[in-house]
């Protein structure tokens, strides 16, 4: 890279790598990205081919308005409560934008999504990472931290742990600034945090994405709810017209059919209860999951990064990390039951 | 807006407003944000319906490699020399938040593009606008100026003017930053400057949209053309995922219908002539365009901003502008010989 060019800030900047995505039709497994095991719901793809016509010639409406008001409906919050984003990490970015100058702090767990640090090193902010406790909960010292902008990805990745409703309402009290609270998995978990949202907190944001638990990953949709000031600065930094025609139609079509979407957050929770105790069997430590997937750890005697290399020879994905406090565990994404079976039998092959 | 949350680059900031985009199918005879007046192409169509499928589920390739290698085909140029965008809208923000720290410069032509100055604000850089001379060209300051960072859309926006090849390059060699010269709208004029690039000029980058020339503004396709070491450092500030699925989709069938797409620019810049014409006949003064709109001026006597206003009253959109130099002109998007009947017919109501 040219670095003469390149802003003094990114010199030497790692950015982040997303999991691989290989190309389609190829017969992986792939557990890797935690995408929903089912497609989206057939009344997304045929609004989604209806919505295919001439009209593609203008832009979309700027703010997104039909999935403004669909989320509004769904949340029963009014749509001035309601931001979107191409994907939930334009909203994350939006977020760094619009409530970190350059030269702050913006705080987050570790480990959590690893797009927190990258996305400081962009805008020139300095990253305060705290480090889960042994048994992966939060440190006091989260809390404590007086930086402008805070995230808490809840349930967190790649652990699935997760925080209930009262911690992370004293989180946000104690907070003087922004605090963002990553929703992406909460579909899977107990509990959301909606709720605090109405009772008025000045402070917080909750994201949401459609790429898990809607299915739509490759429509990347993503947005914020929380009080409309907050709301109207995500609004005043995002691309002009960030969420495409097509996106804008999936959204609302995803949200209509809500039973779907029910039936598909049940089969996962079902299946993550049914690998995790597959997995148990076969002697691998597991971390509780609220969410769409397992981080787990082999059995003593073998190398996670062994066995994950051995899985992707075996075309089956599934994500492995390198840095602590994670080195020797991977992240497993809920998939189908049939998936679930070729990824146990490759452990079997790999283990053996 | 909660200000006291907003970082402090944004109290008191002016966002950019794009053109009104009422909802579809209203009959709106819509000339005043320079979309295609044809639809995409019917093969863009087809190849959108057919990628409708249960694959959505997935990520997107993160690079939207296929679109990738599209555009490398059609310029000859190769795939690490370009890089894609939401919208050339994100590539623009894309070039703020790889080349320009916080604190440096980010110089411009005023009148340009109006977004370049709130993404200053957004990016806590400081804006240099260089006005055009009463000729509407460059002037020398902004060769002269060092920042490192700098935009030149060409042809311009709202003004259609235009600057040739040589002056491009002198610029380029002038300038120790890079210079990104935006071509959203050259394929409606008389020469591009792609071969610059192929030139090997290490501090340009060119970017280009299909909003207008693909008729695709509703799909948020954008990319940057130029070196690899610019292009790779576009690539580590961009979302994970920015390209959907549909976007990747549609960039590809546009780009391989070439023939659909001369077409299109033949029509617009035959009508683009046709429209002209008419509004010289009735007294308007026009900018000479080598773009898919013009910059009018109402024959004296009428003002520009009621004249605007009357034209909405009857279902016609225009852009007006309110700033100087261009307060008392307007700016038509080409349409269909349909539209500008209307648009004549609706002068001629309310001038008379």
């Amino acid at each position: 890279m040219q670095t003469s060019l390149l802003k003094s800030a990114l010199r030497g900047f790692d950015p982040y790598v997303p999991g691989l995505q290989p190309p389609d039709g190829e017969g992986w497994v792939k557990l890797n990205t935690n995408e929903s095991p089912w497609p989206p719901s057939p009344k997304v793809l045929d609004a989604l081919r209806e919505a295919v016509d001439g009209n593609l010639r203008l832009y979309p409406e700027p703010m997104a308005r039909p999935a403004r008001e669909a989320i509004a409906r769904l949340h029963r919050i009014d749509p001035a409560q309601v931001a979107l984003g191409n994907g939930a990490d334009e909203v994350i970015a939006m977020c760094f934008r619009a409530f970190a100058g350059a030269g702050t702090r913006v705080a987050f767990p570790h480990p959590s999504y690893p797009l927190f640090e990258p996305l400081c090193a962009i805008h020139e902010v300095r990253p305060a990472p705290h480090a889960l406790t042994q048994s992966w909960e939060l440190p006091d010292t989260f809390a404590a931290d007086d930086a402008p902008l805070k995230f808490l990805v809840n349930p967190n990745s790649p652990t699935g742990t997760w925080a209930d409703r009262a911690t992370v309402r004293a989180l946000v009290d104690r907070s003087p600034g922004v605090v963002v609270l990553d929703e992406a998995y909460v579909d899977f978990a107990p509990q959301d945090c909606i709720g605090l949202v109405k009772e008025g907190h000045e402070r917080l944001l909750i994201t949401r994405t459609f790429s898990k638990s809607y299915a739509l990953a490759g429509m990347r949709i993503g947005y914020a709810v929380g009080p409309p000031g907050l709301i109207a600065a995500l609004d005043t930094v995002k691309d002009s017209y960030n969420l495409d025609r097509l996106a804008i139609v999936a959204a609302v079509a995803a949200i209509d059919d809500r039973d779907y979407h029910r039936r598909l957050v049940r089969f996962v929770t079902e299946e993550r209860a049914w690998l995790s105790e597959q997995l148990h069997k076969r002697g691998f430590d597991l971390l509780p999951s609220a969410a769409n997937f397992v981080l787990v750890r082999p059995p003593t005697g073998h190398d996670a990064q062994t066995v994950a290399q051995g899985l992707k020879d075996r075309k089956v994905l599934v994500r492995h990390y390198e840095r602590p406090p994670i080195a020797g565990w991977f992240r497993v994404s809920i998939g189908t039951r049939e998936q679930h079976e070729s990824l146990l039998e490759a452990l079997l092959e790999v283990m053996s």
